[in-house]
């Protein structure tokens, strides 16, 4: 069984999501650890609710980003962790980090890479009037929001809609899409082509 | 009857597209007039065979960009056009004309807009590994493919895909959203609310 370490920051409805698809057998990996670097996120109590060992590791605590990256990755391995999952962790990895886990990273984005970029790309894109934004789960580089794309998938802006109306529907992609993303990482079934994340079956 | 002008400098598909609509009676307006940039577009064969005024205008007789687009202008208004339609027209409009037809230029981009402006869009696309993309009708401004959206349409990159094979997608979805864009431009039945184009029955 693939172990999973899954980040956060916040409310962690990702990380309820994957937790879902883990206990109703949709995802067949053992979600070993939850990391926050905030005390109160509330992902952390979701995660213990969930019998998972969820930890609070306080940047105030280490001198520089690269030590506290250091201290992850020695808390990651010492696991044994097959995958990093971001799930609302507000903080960016560092080089050391990335390299470290290298295509072992996955994060989920609330826009269609490389549209909207950055904390608030749900407001951009309804402000900038898209008509089509979307989701990405991509591996994490050395960039932010920039590595391979592992999955997309668009949501319609309708005259209707509000920026919280779509906020709520991406948000429901998102808990669907997810899990899958992970499921087909730990399947190990791809490769990579330049930047293009293809079925490892694929003859070209 | 509504009066449009179409700009082209190639092939002419987007133009064609155009015409079969209005042929067909799916888009109820007057391509009164065609223009290109290059003597030897293929649209230009396909407009006068259809019965439309075919103009090439020579960049090259005009001392500046801004000559050449105030002669496109006082054509246009000479002709009383209601509304600019580029198909593949390869120069960039000045100020000057985007002023003289403010919120009457529409421009179809092959690509998700923010996301890969410029002219390879879907080759930038592929290569960048996007599990989504599409096409975009927008409103043309000072700025390159950047006005205000009027329609957007996904397509999905599949492992299977090609860069040729997904520009033969996109192109098909333009066929079919370029004509009802324009219709629905034509209709007026939008207003501007910041960069969102919205339907006026909207109340908010």
């Amino acid at each position: 069984m693939k172990k999973i370490a899954v980040f956060v920051s916040g409310n962690g409805t990702n990380l309820q999501a994957i937790i879902n698809a883990v206990s109703r057998g949709a995802l067949k990996a053992q979600i070993a650890l939850v990391v926050s670097d905030k005390k109160n996120a509330f992902a952390l109590i979701r995660a213990r609710r969930a019998g998972i060992k969820a930890l609070f590791l306080d940047p105030k605590d280490y001198e520089s980003r690269r030590a506290y990256d250091a201290a992850l990755v020695r808390c990651l391995k010492a696991q044994k962790i097959d995958l990093v999952v971001l799930a609302g962790f507000m903080r960016i990895l560092s080089p050391l980090f990335v390299q470290a886990f290298r295509n072992r990273i996955l994060n989920i984005h609330p826009a269609l890479l490389p549209a909207f970029p950055g904390e608030c790309a749900i407001k951009d894109a309804f402000r900038h009037g898209v008509k089509v934004t979307g989701i990405t789960v991509h591996f994490v580089d050395e960039e932010v929001d920039h590595g391979p794309i592992i999955a997309q998938e668009s949501v319609n802006v309708l005259a209707t809609d509000t920026a919280e109306s779509l906020e709520e529907k991406i948000h429901r992609v998102e808990h669907r899409i997810y899990p899958e993303a992970i499921k087909k990482v730990l399947s190990g079934g791809f490769t990579l082509k330049g930047r293009r994340v293809l079925p490892v079956s694929r003859k070209s």
